[in-house]
């Protein structure tokens, strides 16, 4: 299950230290333009080295797109693409490759597959997510093209939740050989109202299944999400008004830009949580695979704090998912 | 968008106010017995007029099951089955049939489709869930088959905790006219390592998916879950240990039994969160399609608080999430 | 796999000796007129009973819709509905409950679940295909409302291929207690230009795929089909022409109406082999699911030549995947 | 949909005269040893230059596997690969790039899409098909492990049947500049009893879709195809016999391997056909995109007759088919 999406499909491969991360987008409309330039951009704010608390790898990340893109036009086809794997340093893990490191998926990946790449983690790096955001730029383009814009902010960091509050805590951690967690929230503006497939497709649904798909993350709610568990009614209902323009809107916004699973046309507003970085610069207990106590050594370049670089990739879930449903939506009528 | 899994399928149909509901279930390995009785009861369970707060409309819910089984084992053919619609009162909601409920998903279908059925809510009704609740028994009694449990509890309704301060606060909000959300906590026990399917359909992301297209449902986390986004990475780390059995496990759970979003064998934590149910006893100003402003009336039957009642739709979509993946399993190997 | 299609989806369901077949039919547009009197009379073409050479089983097959229609609309939600077996005389069969009986499924089904209802030959029978044809119908009327047609035709019974002189041929192996094959050829006129999905949903494929999954069909062509392989390239161009309405055409038609996979506009030819019917109306020689040899004794009621009632299983198998495509070909642009 | 399969699936891209064709196939068991010289050497199979009557061409095809195989053994993770488009002479192509050659795509496409790569015929070339083959050729060498074989012959070229007329037949053809079609008999041995998934995934609907989906396939048979429609049921019957190893066995295979779209143990027999290669090496007459008349001149390098090349991708597909069954027969036991 290496495919994400109904209509518009993202399929991606690729190990963190094998020759190249890749994937194919395919069901994108024919004729939209695409500006490469601009897709590279987007895919570097998700690179190494940016944001404080960030590793020092650096992959460059150049996007080589192989196909379903003619003279800056997609073709309707499918867009094949790839990133090289430039700066591995496989050595690097040699040591821990029979260790379950904690929290990490080394041993439920090795009772899965009875075998892994134990290489920087494998596809099991959130590496894997270059891909993702590759083909979430191309979607984001093609979004704007229709007024769908997606933006996001490290709304929460560790315990802060201001710019210059949350950098001391992840400098704090960081020099502490420790990580923070942390939310991402992502706003979906200009969503015309209809979108989504109820019932087992509803808007949100695939929203959630989008989001927790990403490395790390163990929370998704929309709307006023987990507070809306302890309103009563009364408090959160969003009326409805005409405005001047003639079209109708909520005057409040509780649910979230959603409602029974389908667009309303209000901005849709999700918030999602990321656990903290599971690799400590410190020495760790653990065992390997004959169960034996091992100790860990720090070794390697890993983040503190990976918010800073989940935000693309946070807006390129919400963009497949945006694009699929926009394409979907035609078939409603004959 | 009306089917939900891969290798297991279930595929539902019916309006609320309409002949029937019903589902196909494909997918079932063959030979599996099944309970019909104890299957009725389970569905029993998220009828409507069982725990407090909840509507008067009984329905019955007798489950027809039209194929699939032969004398009480699975044929490996699709289960085919419907639940007829009794009780209905259509007349009850001709009055509102033109006008936008807040918080409902009227104006959304509308919007998507350009038509409604506006009895009862038609498709966006919750009865739409018995169908699930059918084939989630089903998928139950499969799993038990192979140790996997599930069990849910509600955890908070409104801002009360405990039972009877529960049971006191739906009593308080029915008196006013008002409603109550709340949230459920969904525990599956039993789970062998290795389940899940990376990098798109990581179990946890399949949970929250199945979890939030069951109405009402704002807000999905497992593990520890939103709490994680203010913890640091040494205060979560889940140890490993090996086992007086010589099998491993982890010291904590924190990770709510998914890592790298494949089960590890520990217990599968996860917490829902669901709105306060959107219809009020109360006069509402709303408007009506042309945009104009009409006051609407209480009228029908409703639930004050549903908690109670979507504990067996949690556990049926668990289940089939499960048993899904629990046969997709099966392939990872030669 | 008893879902078939892609937005377009139908999953059918049923034994054909149980309670009942059924299916679920999602992704018709929203407000598609139905005339569900049209819709029986056209189920009623595939009835047990009419054409020469059938049996004379009468199961009224009367469609009952549960979901998805209302006032005579299609709401865009899936359509359920089912058809009740109501003449089936298990008894009939109990004899040869053990017995495989000669190209029949009997056998294999057994190797693939371990069970099999054998009333009736369960789900391999070809009463199976009811739930295909109340969906068709329907794809049918929607096609119709955008200028798509089908027709069928028997083009051929055993060797015979003129209608008194196929009548004549059932007759005489009616009489010899034997039974005839033939071939259906199906036309689909109005097709617009653009309709598949290269590389693997051609829409030649995908007929390929719906027409192979109709029972006893061992055969499919398209346009000149088998016959290309002994022609030269220069003999089957199909050279294009601008007609007197500015529209760009084929001269000749050997493509059968498909290039590339995807239509050109001119009618879609095809032609589908079916085998003769398994069931002979003599003693047969085979074995028992122990190996032991056993003889079959002629019982029940059987066709001697299924290609007449065969003709809306067809033509509503081909109503699907146009239907589908139709819809997807709406997501090929922004 | 450029994507093939259920559990293992093949999604290809690729443009014939773009950077690269590619391809992920997903789902292939883990800790499957692959010969990546043997690999190379069967896509070397379909490469051009290879046959009487091929293209001079000469691309070496060399596969780049980017992921899933470390260590000559699958991950469990799906498989990226691709094959550089080394030797393009896109200037070949120029001056046609606003015609419609006849029984080509051109006209179709551009219907479809709006915009097309006339470089080669873009992603309607056969060029597409290299990818098949790497993904088909990892296939065959995983089924080797379990016993599975796929054979294939050229079986008619034209109107000969012999190796030594076929050649004879190409080679006129080519001196006229014309070109031939022909037919292809596959065979699949070893194929356990009990793969293939009624109703819409019977095996041979499968492979008919398969095999359908390769550039220039006009027909497909399995068992007595299309010889069944002329034939009596009597004359037909694979009558079982118990073998004396016990098992059990049909004495003749007119049924092809097949029985209600299972495999039954015997050999599965399917003849697909292919149309004459359309490119002729003659002035052809044609219209542009504005419906002028326009001359096509012979240019570039084309095939005469393309059955040979086409071999090991009709086993390609045979193998992703076979393959995809048998992870799929897994998931029908608890």
């Amino acid at each position: 299950m290496n495919t994400f999406g109904k209509i518009l499909t993202l399929t991606t491969f690729g190990e963190s230290h094998g020759p190249a991360m890749g994937g194919v987008l395919d069901g994108v409309p024919a004729g939209v333009a695409v500006d490469l330039e601009a897709l590279q951009h987007f895919v570097d704010r998700r690179r190494t080295g940016r944001g404080r608390g960030s590793s020092t790898r650096d992959e460059k990340d150049r996007v080589e797109v192989l196909s379903g893109i003619f003279q800056d036009k997609t073709l309707g086809t499918p867009i094949g693409f790839i990133v090289r794997n430039n700066d591995a340093h496989s050595d690097d893990y040699s040591e821990i490759a029979r260790c379950f490191r904690p929290n990490h998926a080394d041993y439920t990946w090795q009772a899965k597959y009875g075998i892994r790449d134990p290489r920087g983690g494998g596809r099991a790096s959130a590496r894997e997510t270059v891909a993702r955001v590759v083909a979430g730029g191309i979607a984001i383009q093609a979004l704007a093209h229709i007024g769908i814009t997606i933006e996001s902010r490290v709304s929460q960091v560790g315990s802060s939740f201001g710019v210059a509050e949350m950098d001391q805590a992840i400098l704090e951690a960081m020099s502490a050989g420790d990580t923070l967690g942390g939310i991402i929230e992502c706003v979906i503006k200009g969503v015309p109202a209809g979108l989504g497939e109820p019932v087992f497709g509803k808007l949100h649904a695939q929203l959630a299944a989008a989001m927790m798909s990403i490395p790390s993350v163990h929370g998704f709610e929309y709307g006023d999400g987990f507070e809306l568990a302890s309103k009563r009614g009364s408090e959160v209902m969003d009326v409805f008004e005409r405005r001047p323009d003639g079209s109708i809107g909520t005057v409040t916004n509780h649910s979230g830009g959603i409602q029974g699973g389908i667009s309303n046309g209000e901005d849709i507003v999700m918030r999602i949580a990321f656990k903290p970085v599971p690799t400590l610069m410190r020495e760790l207990t653990t065992i390997d695979s004959d169960g034996n106590p091992v100790i860990l050594k720090p070794r390697g370049r890993h983040d503190a704090c990976v918010l800073q670089r989940a935000m693309p990739i946070v807006e390129s879930m919400a963009a497949l998912v945006m694009l699929d449903n926009y394409l979907i939506k035609k078939t409603n009528v004959l």
